[in-house]
């Protein structure tokens, strides 16, 4: 047990950790994303707010959206690894739990030797990967007393979880990451994976043999074979009733990994606004996830992400203040730099609202530089939800 | 032996640690006790000085006095917690040692059937306290071979230490810490404290006896016990001669724990200057406690709070600048904002003057949020003993 979990206690305060994915960015021109954006609430709220950065995993790093939310929630994101399979898996809407083996697949073009013509199978569309999946399905429900999951992703990706009894985690990939190369088993790195690696070859061969009369998806590749990590609960560590609302599948699904009841929600910022309202009297804790300014980032869209940006600051940020937490933070879980059109390792800034904080003395402004000189510093992710805790009054005194 | 350890060398420089117990806090309209207060002599300290904020054990987490000096005086607050019971007994003038076992106790009102009616006795007079902790010492001044020391606080609190050979740590309270349960047996957590449970249930038995007449306090409720941990001295660590100027006994026995000559002094802040200024010759290394300030803002009294800090930077701080200490520094253990009347998790302003700091560019004010945009930024208190160490030149270079 962590020095966290021993102070831990219930209080009535609730907490709204609102995620605004891929916030920070950097300057085009002068101003960032944020910079540019006509936010006149945010900025309002400044002043009685406490303003920090925080960095994700270490200086430079920059993290996926698996280690970016296990931080938030306050999970050492190195020790909490999910591997890519079981993300991928929570992306399509499934919910692995623990001794799941979870896979991301390619559908891909193999020569009758077995060696990788086209990894991506000349990336057929996504109508053929779902009739491809179904078949799978129908075909292999099973292999010995494992259940076999298969999901379609887009184009010619899809995921494979299977479930049963002595499934264990460290397998090598099938894929070989190259045209040209051949397909190879996938193995285990240790003895506990020996089923794990068996049932795998098994859904590989069985899938090759269902698949082979088709012109480019004759095989499949799989990789980032994984299970779920075992992972203590907010709920135990924090003593909080947390829920989660979010839009996206893999969001809502780490969030279930981490023990947040996920609420139903449509697909809107709207939508997500009237669950929280409507499940906030049921819950101390909330995880608000807002997806679109990641993906305006990710595409590079400087214009589009600082218009997300307003959106929020003018259609839901008056309402998320209307609810009256006692503790609100609206942060990122990674920067996304719209003119580096991915994710990068650059502080997000942060904003902590509550009757506790110490304003800035001089800033009027949110953004990532203005936060440089914030009353909170600049922290690990993974301390926020101390802080979080601490402003809701739910940890106690250390030491006499 | 650690890094600084291994790097500390005596030197002529003095240190003056000042501790300005519960110094920092929080904005009531919008500036905090240090903001509100009329500090010239501190401000103008502030142009030949660096400024910093100090977080006692991590974000988020509120320290007690004892970890707050502990960190302070360069020692790992989690790794050396003092025990309740330990820190009661500094509390009350006594000065464990290694191997003695110290427990909070409280005078209580039991059923027949051990049930616990009344916690604190009705919050007996401490007069009576006073009386009954006597009768307790004379009538069991040994038990076993095992020497017991009694003695009162306020109201119903006393303390209770035994001093003698085999005393373990890792024992659970008899207080069951509400009323309408019963009363508990101490039971030791492993083997090594047997015989410290079997010598405090015997206390608590004897006790019973003696008090059975009493209307109210009948009987009493042990709880915190603990043995100090073995700490090694700053002698050894850090090459000093270290000394304490603290009027009250808690401040006084935790400098004893970490192996600071305790000077005499009176109550007041300027018989502290006086033992300060009389012993100054025969030291390198002192503590200075003001404990007024934390009071204050537990009691939640802003201006009071405010008005100490100004009696501070009037009457007190120019004596000690006459004293020409080679390193001075001016900071608290912990934030007592007045405004939560408790303390509190909020860093701490730190003021270091030295021939060798980086004043700040800008700033003309010592304060919390000033100490932001400090030149020595922000760190952990525990690092503070090796800033100190390295401005008086006690440190050797690392490394060739």
């Amino acid at each position: 047990m962590d020095l966290i979990e021993s102070l831990a206690v219930k209080s009535e305060q609730k907490i709204l950790l609102v995620v605004i994915d891929g916030l920070g960015g950097l300057p085009k021109k002068d101003k960032t994303e944020l910079e540019s954006a006509w936010i006149p609430n945010l900025n309002k709220l400044v002043a009685k707010s406490g303003l920090g950065l925080l960095t994700a995993i270490d200086v430079g790093i920059t993290p996926g959206s698996g280690p970016g939310h296990m931080a938030l929630f306050g999970y050492d994101p190195v020790r909490y690894l999910v591997g890519r399979g079981v993300m991928e898996a929570l992306g399509v809407g499934l919910s692995p739990g623990p001794g799941d083996l979870c896979a991301r697949g390619n559908f891909a073009t193999l020569g009758p030797d077995g060696t990788v013509c086209e990894r991506r199978a000349g990336r057929i569309a996504t109508e053929l990967c779902v009739e491809l999946c179904g078949r799978l399905q129908a075909a292999i429900p099973t292999i010995e007393d494992v259940k076999v999951l298969v999901r379609p992703g887009i184009g010619h990706r899809f995921v494979v979880v299977f479930q049963g009894p002595g499934l264990g985690d460290g397998l090598t990939d099938s894929d070989p990451q190259h045209n040209g190369l051949k397909s190879l088993p996938v193995e285990p790195t240790g003895p506990v994976a020996a089923k794990s690696a068996r049932v795998a070859n098994r859904f590989i061969e069985h899938a090759a043999e269902l698949l082979k009369s088709q012109d480019r998806a004759n095989s499949v590749l799989l990789r980032g074979l994984a299970l779920p990590p075992p992972i203590p609960s907010m709920r135990e560590r924090f003593k909080l009733t947390p829920a989660c609302v979010a839009a996206y599948p893999m969001y809502r699904g780490l969030a279930k990994l981490v023990g947040m009841d996920v609420l139903e929600t449509g697909d809107t910022w709207q939508n997500e606004v009237q669950a929280l309202r409507k499940h906030m009297p049921a819950y101390d804790f909330f995880f608000l996830h807002f997806k679109e300014t990641d993906k305006a980032g990710e595409d590079g869209k400087f214009e589009a992400k600082q218009e997300l940006i307003e959106q929020f600051d003018e259609e839901i940020l008056p309402q998320l203040l209307a609810l009256k937490f006692d503790v609100l933070c609206i942060t990122g879980d990674h920067s996304t730099p719209a003119t580096m059109a991915g994710h990068s390792w650059h502080p997000v800034p942060m904003l902590l609202n509550s009757p506790y904080v110490r304003p800035q003395l001089v800033i009027e402004e949110f953004g990532e530089r203005a936060c440089v000189h914030g009353s909170l510093g600049h922290m690990p992710s993974v301390k926020l939800m101390q802080l979080l805790l601490a402003n809701a009054l739910k940890l106690k005194k250390f030491g006499a």
